[in-house]
């Protein structure tokens, strides 16, 4: 049995907690937020309090609190040598506080409190400064059917950095298409398959042999019939140098 | 029962090709391709021919060809008045002779030969010059349980323009995802569930109110330390633009 206290009631502490109180080999000592009216709806599950000197004994803190906050947490906590870890993309381990053991756990995932998720679909970047406690980590994803893999803190800022690219850009594009169909009085909905195809596309093939379309063409006719259409100039923009990476990556001749 | 004669032997051809066999209620009389050598392998399932004389008759006939071939090729048909549809997202209707009846059937997805893909899942564009042949079309999408849509000329060149960002150029920021955790040897497994995920975030929540990550927090130390990770000029630039794009959407101030 491994157990844990979590700190923070956002979007990762929330999913965290539930997915541990699922399991049967984690237990949940104590659940803290500086605000505690956040945790009400959970007392009758768990023990919560918005006091860091009534934090239960655990063998991993859990740091789910905003990139800003981690630091200056860390340092309030009442105790000492114990093992800590944040759960950011971008901090770097040694922002915690150093006179607890000190380490990280990111999940590369996209969560929101209100939309459910399947933990086995939430790999868990794991990095501790003690070797033991890479143990307790791989233990505790594993008790929660997570992929989980060792990453240096270099590693993690890149992964950050790229799933800034497949996730927030990426949207960005449908967010973009949603706008452009609008305007047209489109359905949305007409587009949702291509959507999930696209996705599911790159899980068993590379996105570079699964890409298609006139860029790859070098189908200047239609490129230039689509600039036309665009009357957003930071989308004609976006159009341009998306086309222009396409053939880069290619070796298609540049725009 | 339609009936129908498909010409091409590309991608869409063999997609439609393999729906309307197993649709009960759709007969391919003849499949019609310039190089019939790559047709032989279906020689036992349907009438197979490189000449455009011997095509049978047909309710609709389909010319599954390239952009740039739909002109010609459907000026060769030997035939007049006939109910014909090219399945181009950017190609006029009129693009087709007018000694026959004409029509458009886009099929809003990415296809091809080699994945599977379940009709249900290709959305059809519906556009025709008569109302009654309009009806064939209808019949047919719901033949092969394909949604259908009837769409203008000017909508389905929109169409197809949002369906470059929402697919091709998608892909790209899937590549430079790629490329990028591939020289920090990181596995790109790691990041699939996450692209999974942001796809099937907008199935049910506007890509609008699925955003997250720096550029909508205005977290300008993130945004300037993953500026400085990325070392290729043309990556530094997409994430500006998309960054900047984020922002303008949701009334962010400029980087
Ligand atoms: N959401 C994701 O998809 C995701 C994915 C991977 C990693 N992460 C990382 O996980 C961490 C948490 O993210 P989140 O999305 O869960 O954030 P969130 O939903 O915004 O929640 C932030 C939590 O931090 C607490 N907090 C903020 N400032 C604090 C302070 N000064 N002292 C104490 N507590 C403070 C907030 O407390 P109050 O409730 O009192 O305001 C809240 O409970 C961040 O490091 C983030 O980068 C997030
Ligand atoms: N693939 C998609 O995801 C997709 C989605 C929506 C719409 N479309 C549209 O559907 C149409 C076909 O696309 P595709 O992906 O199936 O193309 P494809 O796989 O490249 O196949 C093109 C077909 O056109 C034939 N062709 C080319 N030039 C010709 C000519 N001058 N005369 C006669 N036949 C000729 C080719 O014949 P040979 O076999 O003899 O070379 C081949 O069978 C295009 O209009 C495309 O824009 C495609």
């Amino acid at each position: 049995m491994i157990s844990v206290v979590i700190l923070g009631a956002g979007n990762v502490a929330t999913h965290l907690f539930k997915a541990f109180t699922k399991s049967d080999e984690v237990q949940v000592k104590t659940w803290y937020n500086r605000d505690i009216d956040k945790l009400k709806s959970y007392k009758n599950d768990v023990y919560i309090t918005n006091n860091l000197a009534l934090l239960k004994e655990a063998d991993i803190y859990i740091l789910a609190v905003s990139d800003d906050a981690i630091s200056k947490l860390s340092s309030a906590l009442p105790f000492e040598n114990k093992f800590l870890v944040h759960t950011s993309g971008s901090v770097s381990v040694h922002t915690l506080d150093k006179k607890n053991r000190r380490g990280v756990l990111y999940p590369i995932q996209t969560l929101s409190k209100d939309a459910e998720i399947d933990f086995s679909n939430v790999p868990l970047c794991l990095e501790t400064l003690e070797k033991t406690d890479l143990k307790t980590l791989k233990n505790l994803a594993e008790a929660i059917d997570s992929p989980y893999y060792k990453i240096s803190t270099e590693q993690r800022l890149t992964l950050h950095l790229v799933a800034i690219f497949i996730n927030n850009f990426t949207n960005q594009l449908y967010r973009i298409g949603h706008e452009i169909a609008d305007a047209k009085h489109i359905d949305f909905n007409i587009l949702k398959p291509l959507i999930l195809e696209t996705a599911n596309k790159v899980q068993n093939m590379s996105p570079y042999l699964a890409q298609t379309g006139p860029a790859i063409r070098n189908d200047e006719k239609t490129i230039k019939k689509h600039l036309k259409l665009l009357e957003n100039e930071n989308y004609k923009e976006i159009y341009r140098l998306l086309t222009h990476s396409i053939q880069q990556t290619h070796g298609r001749k540049k725009l």
